[in-house]
């Protein structure tokens, strides 16, 4: 089995190696800047490691991972519009750098270049591959929609939110890992669980991140203590704290959510405290630990060697207990 | 042979039971919108008619016909937004009825639907014609890419210009011929000249819809006299009137091109004095006809019945002599 860091690099190496056309060059160069922004390539590297996990022949596996990766640059280039973000990864977005039209186009031609390094496929596979990842590629775009939704609204519901970042993150974990599998030789029944695991994981994932917002050492996670909280996020956190909420604390959040003028400092501690009274952080790991569960029963099921399945275990182990 | 109309019926009644989720609403109602506007479902149409140029089933030629149509009308959307229209077909634009982040993300999901839809064919024919599909769909990026980029340009040259609309407009009537010769039983080598045929048609009927927005009587036209040069649109006639035009005739155009203050009629008629003094008008329908008769010489070569070809010929005929 190659480690994650070389599957990572072999990625980086590929993504180096494409070449997209000179004419028009405002349609072309935004593609090879926005994936010269780097970023950790886990959803190719994923597809990789599950082709390796089956003894597949990863060269094969490296224009459909290409495929997902190109197809991830396209969507934060067309959320980054929606979004009016200026920076990504420290460097300017598209928009800002070109205009609005190259990054919407850009975007567009993105994702038909996905879709043709998807096709590097065996004929056999061709089909099943290309469902996999068109129904990879309308969940992120529900999931997108659905999370600007959040964004005006303060009645959202725990099950809506956990169908939103399955939506918008885990369930392109899950397809780049059932690809992969599939390429690497797995049956149908065998790559369904591993999407599986790689679904459930994602959630579990993305309900950590936002425990560590709050709860995360911020020297190690790198991130500022609180920026969900002052960016009025809808997390996990804040909606189970909005249900369980008594009227004068329902109040007192309400109050915060609704100003527009605040000391960052304050806002934290006062909410924070909110929260802690309430034990949305327990909750939040109780339901992180069930996703988490979900995924290692997944992994347990599939029919791979006890050192592959080991291996798996260690990443989700790797990714879920992030130093925090 | 069904007739045009009755192939545009087809499609119309197909795209009416068009059914998307309903969840999230936003994400899939500007498409039932958009799709409701209407327009002559002229792409879906000779797809349609290509099949049944070989006698092919109908029926399995309707689910690609729609994919192209919807194709169509996400390219539509999305330059919409990039025009900053705020109608399209006498009704609001989708990024004007609901905001823009509705139209990207909109867009975005109706190409995967096409795909989805492109995908209802044939196993043996599944990878050919997703090749053409994301040729045509490259195809049109690249040409919209080129036509925003005129916009700002006065130095686009003739070759420029017919590879743009060519790009723009062509490669998709081509494509949607190609696949429908395909899924009718055609061979690859009378697909491929039934592509050309419609590929020249385009430009040949681009061509002549530039003449058509001078010389052409505004009543049958439908549209009004000169919209072309009052918004300075880079067609063939004012290309090639740039390229023509001696030192004082060249002044006389750029101070046009450069005044935003000015009398409409004014700028059409002394736009067009000049044009008639360079003999644009028959310098274009020249180039028209270049391509028209490089379509008839691709029709006359493909192998099927006179009649059938007969039909093809006809229907450019009846393209190309808009009463005008």
């Amino acid at each position: 089995m190659k480690q994650l860091e070389d599957l990572q690099a072999i990625i980086s190496d590929a993504v180096q190696k494409l070449d997209f056309p000179g004419y028009p060059a405002k349609l072309y160069e935004p593609i090879t800047y926005i994936l010269s922004l780097g970023g950790k390539r886990m959803r190719p590297a994923l597809l990789l490691m599950a082709c390796d996990l089956f003894d597949g022949n990863l060269d094969a596996a490296i224009p459909p991972a290409l495929a997902i990766e190109i197809f991830h640059n396209f969507t934060l280039m067309h959320d980054d519009i929606m979004d009016n973000a200026p920076l990504r990864r420290g460097r300017t977005t598209v928009h800002e750098k070109w205009n609005q039209n190259v990054g919407i186009l850009s975007g567009d031609v993105m994702l038909i270049e996905g879709y043709k390094l998807m096709m590097q496929v065996e004929d056999r596979l061709l089909r099943t591959i290309l469902d996999i990842f068109n129904n990879t590629a309308v969940g992120v775009c529900e999931g997108q929609q659905v999370d600007m939704e959040f964004e005006v609204r303060n009645d959202v519901k725990i099950d809506e939110y956990i169908n939103m970042i399955r939506l918008k993150t885990a369930v392109v974990l899950g397809g780049a890992l059932k690809i992969g599998a599939l390429i690497g030789g797995a049956g149908l029944s065998d790559a369904k669980l591993l999407s599986s695991f790689g679904e459930h994981l994602g959630i579990a994932f993305q309900l950590q991140d936002d425990i560590l917002d709050i709860y995360g050492d911020p020297e190690k996670f790198g991130k500022q203590v609180g920026g969900d909280i002052i960016s009025n996020k809808k997390t996990y956190l804040l909606i189970k704290a909005l249900e369980l909420a008594d009227t004068r604390q329902k109040k007192e959040l309400d109050q915060w959510l609704d100003r527009e003028q605040f000391d960052h400092t304050e806002k934290v501690a006062a909410v924070t405290a909110i929260y802690n009274s309430l034990d949305v952080r327990q909750y939040a790991e109780e339901e992180m630990q069930a996703y988490a569960d979900k995924a290692f029963a997944a992994l347990d099921a599939i029919n791979l060697p006890e050192e592959h399945k080991q291996y798996l275990h260690d990443f989700a182990d790797g990714l879920l207990v992030r130093e925090n």
